[in-house]
């Protein structure tokens, strides 16, 4: 039986009229839902955001808010094993995978409830210093930081349902601003259950949340100056959002996170079997293989010395082949489905890409095919199964490697060359980690405090986040896709040129900072 | 005898070739300067900034890009008087114009090497404190900020060819990016002659300055994700660049600061004759007519309480009438011609369009011709005056007056009912100011806290500067129009969104913030 999925406009569960989207399991095929927005008039949500969720929440103090993001949390958690049940058969997440995302909610909804609490019973958030002005020591300028009178716009990725809408809504409601969102239309049933809980807790203040179930339709035609659109997904539906004429014409702010050639570096100083080895291995094949691949951080290309290729491709391929692909209701199968029918097609055509020009370690993209053998718990022809994939790319400056993201469990070996006169060969090697053109994150596992030093400063400008793992941490790390809520995610060029969470920088996208110049006594007061 | 100017790329000087444009002194309406970017290869001319002026700063440490900042400021300095003689006759600028332009250059740049020296021998910034990401201490991460490694590309405005210069590149040099410039064309002659007064003196390293004297050209086809353009200009010219191809593709962030309908408010508290009311009159006066009003953040909107329209009407009049117009080499002459034929025509347009609505105080339109006797120290029919102009709208809700910015000694009256039932009518006040839609500035002028926390709180979110005017500060302040170098400038909306200056804050949208995940002790020493 179809679930039939709701939008939640002006404070009121409403459906949609006209063709519906169906939403399948993956694993199975099978129908599971099925929603449309047409016909919702996202005007009068988006004005109904504005004009009651916005002055409700602004007139809480960030400590009001922050409780307010705790009973979310709180609440969330309570249904934690069905939403996990319902990430496994819409998302086709394993219960580990649907764990990640739903408890990354919680998690960061939390840690924002916290930083609420520690920002106090105040309105305003001072920025930095006062500044003496003039040779007068009255006039002095201070930075302040003020919600924006808009809406918070989310359109979310389909990979996340729960922590997307979580991560986005923690920094938006923390700052004042009403959510609007909207989840990606196939893996909608979690968010759409996620805002079904929220509701019907009564915790949020009237207008302070929308979901509208579906396609975007017109939305971006009602965005004005003082919105705010929160974007994750393809870099190309990024520059349609940034380059549509209500953003340009409003200088509407954008935040995007789009794609990423995220990397991992071996260091040359890393011995085979050493703890910084072994940390390189776990984290690249978890990586690689969690949420079927369909992680934005989630490593796509692995820099390895060329001497250490042949040992790499063997021992990586072992860790890999190790993952148990099939039903992701299995307590052993440790990868699901890829997410949609379009997804294994684009993946598989990413693979066959990158096959053209590199040699295929592991991988059989037929898994769905002839080689369904291989499936665990998965005795029919259906779902959206591909294997583990790990290729190795004839030369450094493979441009389909460095051009073009499979957004699946495929990852590419690039030999580098360590050479003593650069640092051990961080020069070249930094060159090709920038020809991804930006990223969100990346990392290098190393001990060398040089090489250490050579990727933070070659990698840096091109990245958002950047980890070094090394045995001093090995135990210690959650990898380099963990996305934490007191860092930044984020980066430049084709990762979307945005950035969010980052502790307190991560409600500065939902305010206006203001420079605001009077006498000094009188300004202490107004926010002292 | 007509100079030409040319441009300087890839460390030489060069003339572009084709069609000429002309530059002319607005006074006279002679022939002065004549230049073409046309055939200029731009993306040669970026390519040699990013791979020669790049490294070359990004090599130096805070300290030493300061002491070049402070050099570069020097230099200038010292070439002031031929700079303001130049300023009076490319830009119409009265002598005071010109030093408010060419000393807010030198001082932004000596502010920011100051900075610079404070910031010290390193080259990475650190961003907030560490925090522990997981339940072990060892594993902590800190956020850097970074130099992108691109070229930091400016699209100036015809008004500050000084300081519009002088502050981009002010943050962008102490942040590690080489500067690529672009003047706007009718008023190059002071950009052109600074940029050689800085090349002559061998101050700056080789591809950290390039000056495009004319068209953009096919600039903006070559920009990447590494790049960053700073514009200062109509919306009009900002949506173009915002929506561009390459810039969409790339995500090349874009810093804009464009129209502005910035207002001021006389508080309902502030008696006739006070302190606080002359200190009103004279820096509305003084922002109305200051440089002709072609000033990003000059006064366009005035708020008055209704009971006392009549009074302001009457004084701001006799303020403004006060100021001389003409020949801006007279040392009498406090309001010169405005820069150009165009500029004449649009501004003259728009007062004829709130003329429609409004009530005239002051001002003839007709000033350049019939009423050409009004004018000091100019005996023929040349020349792009027009008079102060005050009007006064008919009421609060005039949609001519908040929708639209006449760029020009232009300032228009509008009535407020304060009312107790709503702190002194600033409900409806702020509802007014709002509809300009986003500003860099806006100043309120009142001794009432309320009154001044309900200014702060309202038009805070739609306004990157405030400024509150009250007894305390009237012989101390600037005025809302001066453009500090420690607080920021920018605004929302119509203003462009962007932000620039603000000390600290200015040099990061040159640099890429990166959170750096690792080994505690580690990191200490990548920057400790």
């Amino acid at each position: 039986m179809t679930q039939r999925l709701r939008s939640y406009v002006r404070d009121n569960w409403v459906d949609g009229e006209g063709d519906l989207a169906q939403l399948v399991n993956p694993t199975t095929e099978e129908a599971l839902a099925e929603t449309t927005t047409a016909g919702i008039d996202f005007g009068a949500a988006l004005a109904h955001a504005r004009d009651v969720g916005g002055p409700a929440l602004r007139d809480m103090t960030f400590a009001e808010r922050g409780k307010l993001l705790q009973a979310m949390a709180s609440e969330i958690h309570k249904f934690r094993e069905e939403l996990v049940d319902l990430a496994i058969a819409n998302g086709g997440n394993t219960r580990g995978d649907a764990k990640f995302d739903i408890d990354g909610a919680t998690g960061t909804l939390h840690w924002y409830a916290s930083l609420g609490e520690k920002l106090g019973n105040r309105r305003i958030l001072v920025d930095g210093d006062s500044e003496q002005l003039t040779r007068s020591p009255k006039l002095v300028g201070q930075h302040i930081y003020q919600p924006l009178t808009g809406a918070a716009v989310f359109i979310n990725a389909f990979n996340f349902p729960a922590w997307g809408f979580g991560e986005k809504a923690a920094t938006a409601i923390l700052a004042g601003m009403p959510v609007v969102t909207k989840p990606a239309t196939s893996t909608a049933v979690v968010a759409w259950r996620i805002a079904e809980i929220l509701v019907d807790a009564c915790l949020m203040p009237k207008g302070s949340l929308t979901l509208l179930c579906g396609g975007a339709g017109d939305l971006l035609d009602h965005l004005t100056s003082q919105d705010v659109v929160a974007f994750t997904g393809s870099s190309d539906t990024g520059a349609t959002i940034r380059s549509h004429a209500s953003v340009v014409r409003h200088n509407t702010r954008v935040n995007v996170e789009a794609d990423s050639l995220n990397a991992a570096v071996l260091g040359a100083d890393v011995e085979h079997g050493s703890d910084t080895y072994e940390m390189f291995l776990r984290e690249v094949a978890k990586d690689v293989t969690q949420k079927a691949g369909q992680k934005c951080t989630a490593i796509r290309r692995v820099f390895v010395p060329e001497a250490m290729v042949a040992q790499v491709r063997e021992d990586l391929a072992d860790r890999m082949r190790e993952v148990k692909v099939g039903d992701p209701n299995l307590a052993e199968v440790r990868m699901g489905p890829l997410a949609t029918a379009r997804q294994l097609k684009d993946v598989r055509a990413g693979v066959d890409r990158l096959r053209s020009v590199c040699e295929v370690v592991l991988g059989d993209v037929d898994i769905a095919g002839n080689g369904r053998g291989m499936l665990t718990g998965v005795d029919n022809d259906k779902g959206f199964f591909l294997s583990p994939t790990l290729l190795v790319a004839p030369s450094l400056d493979c441009a389909e490697v460095h051009g073009f993201e499979v957004f699946g469990p495929v990852a590419t070996i690039l030999p580098y060359s360590p050479d003593a006169s650069n640092v051990a060969g961080v020069s070249s090697l930094i060159d090709a980690i920038r020809l991804g053109g930006g990223g969100l994150v990346s990392s290098i596992y190393t001990d060398d405090i040089e090489i250490a030093r050579a990727f933070v400063t070659g990698a840096g400008p091109y990245h958002g986040r950047l980890t070094i793992g090394g045995a001093k941490v090995a135990e210690h790390s959650p990898g380099p896709g963990a996305v934490l809520p007191m860092m930044i995610h984020g980066g430049p060029g084709r990762a979307g040129g945005g950035e969010e969470l980052g502790g307190l920088r991560g409600i500065t996208h939902f305010m206006q900072r203001t420079a605001v110049q009077g006498y000094g006594p009188l300004l202490e007061k107004l926010w002292g």
